[in-house]
């Protein structure tokens, strides 16, 4: 088992000085908050990590949650978490006092629940869906609503969760088929299944507060027609009994990775007695839970970006420690009488170890970004500000949900590797993260999804305001880099990548503007990967700003090679993953067309 | 569960038609042989992997091997699949008829060993390193070894391991400390622990024979100081009973994937009684090893093609029979009331299932070509022939050991997307090949070890001989191109990657002919991923000449789409896959140096 699983100082580092959180906290709303007061906040998330978590991570995995006789049983530590968690305030951290929060910036809390799912990726779910649950109460539903359940939530007693997939479904959210039949009273009668219910029902839940997509009786076609339901586990009666509800647990899925971290098939309704609650308006249910479904996108870039980092320090305490094989230079003359070398003397395990801090840390700064921009958007009152951080936001998201998820896993990839074939066994750690990590590529829209809603919606929005905005954030950077003597050319090349994704686009509209939009479309995969090699660029390019910024100040905050560290790992992304940009540039514009014009007859 | 697991047409248009099994079967040695007769026999292997093999895969991962008390326990279709296949001659195919062998082309064999790792990859490595074990023996063992030795392990009742590895040495074959030491009889006694021991040990086995590499006390220090022990679990009396020869299982590994098939830690000698027979001379051990070694490596490169072919039919079924979402083509007029269509009518998705046919389909080509350029090798008599395939073998082993390796990790990473949430799922067959396949680039030198063989050893070879050799048997595919009008311009394509490889050769050379060998080798593993992608875009181009010359001919042994889909999945490989040459090209010659002069405190 590896020792730590996170370097706070690079989190840190990240938060106060590239992200520079001090902007947000200059907002009235949170005038109570400092960045020391935050700093402490972190160290205190990390001491609880460090016990109520990162010590149960092997466990959940070996025991995994389980369903029998209709019900999930789960580790005991998720009771531990969602108690000592919620009495710590980790759920309602992001919720205004009067609604029993702590009113922190979402970047803050992003930077704790990161600590969080470094330390135990198992645990933090059940929190998050509390808390994103909770949320949509909160901004959409009826005081009634909101004092019935969200206080209960908050603390971790009741348990939320969102419930949109159905198994004839998938990500096709306009098929969904839960119906919900008005009565006369003010519920709805909810009858369907769903499936893929993460934290959906397990024994230590008091109640399980459910958030559902249901298309009421009538509501029109497609995803136009879709609402959006309260549906507890149980009823509340007036006198704070439970009435069951008629939700039952019909089955679990066993998973390859995250097996603490239990996911549930639910049925609504079946012997006709489960009665839901309308969230704000009908037929807006889609549209509420997209507000919402952006930040839980960021989250899972967030996830994946933890995992990514436990996986790299378990690699690089093992690279520090394990003798094995001579050093390159001295190939020459080998000499086996000559003392083995520590594998991290040797090139290539250096080059997968920067891989991977390249990686896992471009993949935070992404999140913290985004979560800046989410911030920004949601405290502004200048209306020209709302609209730049929205687009930016908008424009992001998806990239801030997908680049994590796929180059982490690559990552992790790599970290098993370091170890050899330890990194196979399951005495080591590395494999469970190899595990873990798969799933974030599926989670709330697939790879493929996010990259469709990047090329078909985003880029496209507003003739292309959002990338107009990304391409001048950007060139900030360029500019500033342009005045430091060893960062200048790195600013140049970023400037000939924003132009060669410029080209890609304008090649691309043209069958768009066609109506050929499979065409379009049809390599948005790839787009999304040359995006993210470019955002991520720019990222590091102004870690690197900051980094350079603070050895000439003599900021002794971290050390000297600390900072440093920053502008070699800028480098190497810049010479081992930015130039993938070319090819993918060369596919992107290649004139053969193979994957819309084929017959599947072509696919043996 | 998948209906499937092999697309059989493909392994035999391969062997039979792109590779031309024929020319093979001219050699005298093979005259009993016919491509009939070996088609026959393929058949009877598919039809024992499908009932003996392909229903036990989920089986024996969920109820892995295991250590108690002394024994590794194994599935009990262990004991089945080493009989029977021992009665089919499974693991004496190669051998020469007066070993008790088929006498079968190395090729044949391979073919026949990808159906068994395709139904069931946790169960053809018991027999592998049997017919490897034996075959050290038969080539360079005495006659009373071979006598005593090979008969019972070539029906499969008496198990074979190879053992290397060391806790101490890893990778790192001149630390070795296992010890061999003379005593007035004809054995030697052995001592030290040998770890990562394959099919090492277990309840079904009536012998197990370790091949051991260890040194002779007083030998020479480092590799050169080598040699190689048979050493028997039991001892083999003069009347056939056996004597327990102090060789015990001290551990098993537990692993993420390949869970069937056992990995043990072996202990020699720890109460002084383990004798061990020198096999060849002594100090020969590493030499003697490697000469299999060779092959060794081929038949990972088989086993990671076959779970990627495995996988992709998985995939495929699925994507042919689960209706989701709406066709892109009428993204501008979304209809809901339009019926779902299949996933595969969606382009992203047709996308990942080409990019698993041309992966899994090249890295078979590459695993049949080298296998050819064996039996070529250890059958002409001619000396100018031997050297040529000697070398061309030399030089494309690590890559037909990795690509496949890496590769088909990726390609079965898509076919596990290609099912959306299911494919994390254990109801489904994916998520196993996913981590089944994760040993592959750790197997017989992992990909790091293979790229420094590949770039130091292999191109530096005879002043660039191999590479030269290459080149010239791509330039015959590239002008059998020219000829046709289609497929001209691939050849051209072709033949300036050719270019772009040569010219980061004579890059890297320059430091090589300084002494820089950390400069030189730093970054080998790209240079790995570069030629493979070259080597494997000139196979592609052969096959579709192949599948073109067959729709010329109006060759009917498969469907005229049959042999188009190879055309297009070589157009898919030259758009989506070779143009990432490119950018690894401008990694290769970028002028940062950032893995070798980084000092390890910029690691964090």
């Amino acid at each position: 088992m590896a020792r730590d699983y996170i370097d706070i100082n690079t989190l840190k580092f990240q938060l106060f000085e590239v992200h520079n959180l001090e902007e947000i906290l200059q907002n009235k709303k949170f005038e109570d908050h400092s960045t020391e007061s935050i700093s402490m906040y972190l160290d205190s998330v990390k001491e609880f990590s460090d016990k109520e978590m990162f010590p149960y991570i092997k466990e959940m995995d070996e025991k995994p949650a389980y369903f029998k006789d209709g019900t999930v049983y789960v580790h005991k530590q998720v009771a531990t978490y969602m108690k000592k968690g919620g009495e710590m305030g980790l759920f309602a951290a992001t919720f205004n006092y009067n609604d029993g929060g702590l009113q922190l910036p979402f970047m803050a809390d992003q930077a704790a629940t990161f600590i969080q799912d470094a330390a135990n990726n198992h645990l933090p779910g059940f929190g998050a869906l509390t808390q994103g649950s909770a949320e949509l109460i909160v901004n959409f539903g009826s005081e009634e609503l909101q004092k019935k359940y969200v206080p209960k939530m908050l603390v971790g007693t009741w348990q939320g969760t969102m419930c949109l997939t159905e198994p004839q479904a998938g990500s096709s959210l306009s098929d969904i088929t839960t119906k919900a039949i008005p009565t006369e009273n003010k519920y709805y009668k909810i009858k369907g299944q769903k499936i893929f219910i993460s934290g959906g029902d397990y024994q230590y839940a008091e109640n399980v507060v459910h958030l559902v997509l249901a298309k009421i009786e009538g509501a029109p076609k497609g995803t136009k027609g879709i609402s959006l339901f309260v549906v507890p586990k149980h009823r509340i009666n007036s006198n704070g009994t439970f009435t069951p509800n008629n939700v039952e647990t019909i089955a679990d899925f066993q998973k390859m990775g995250q097996r603490g971290y239990c996911t549930t098939h639910l049925g609504f309704g079946d012997v006709d007695d489960c009665y839901g609650w309308l969230v704000g308006e009908p037929h807006q249910g889609l549209n509420y839970m997209f507000l919402m479904m952006n930040s839980a996108r960021i989250s899972v870039g967030r996830g994946a970006a933890a995992i990514g980092m436990a996986a790299y320090q378990a690699a690089l305490e093992y690279a520090k420690e394990r003798p094995q094989g001579r050093k390159l230079s001295n190939a020459g003359k080998k000499n086996p009488k000559e003392k083995q070398c520590l594998i991290i003397e040797h090139p290539d395990v250096r080059r997968m170890l920067f891989l991977q801090k390249s990686i896992v840390e471009g993949a935070l700064s992404l999140v913290l970004c985004t979560s800046k921009y989410h911030d920004i958007l949601h405290t502004t009152t200048d209306k020209k500000e709302k609209e730049k951080y929205n687009l930016l936001l908008e424009l992001l998201t998806p990239i801030a949900k997908t680049f994590p998820s796929e180059a982490c896993a690559v990552s992790v990839n790599n970290a098993v590797q370091v170890l050899g074939g330890y990194g196979f066994c399951t005495d080591f750690i590395l494999q469970q993260y190899y595990r873990d990590i798969r799933i974030f590529a599926l989670y709330e829209g697939t790879t493929g999804i996010q990259s469709l809603d990047l090329l078909g919606r985003k880029v496209t929005m507003k003739n292309g305001k959002a990338v107009a905005l990304l391409a001048e954030e950007i060139h900030k950077t360029i500019k500033n880099a342009a005045k430091i003597e060893i960062l200048n050319e790195y600013g140049e090349k970023l400037a000939s990548e924003l132009k060669k994704i410029q080209k890609v686009i304008a090649f691309l509209m043209q069958y768009a503007k066609k109506g050929n939009y499979e065409r379009f479309l049809a390599d948005a995969n790839l787009f999304m990967e040359m995006l993210s090699y470019v955002v991520i660029s720019w990222l590091w390019l102004d870690m690197a700003l900051k980094a350079k910024q603070k050895i000439t100040e003599s900021d002794n905050t971290y050390s000297v090679d600390f900072y440093k560290s920053k502008i070699k790992t800028m480098q190497f992304y810049f010479k081992y993953e930015l130039p993938k940009t070319t090819s993918l540039t060369e596919t992107l514009m290649h004139k053969d067309v193979i994957t819309i014009k084929t017959e599947e007859k072509m696919l043996f």
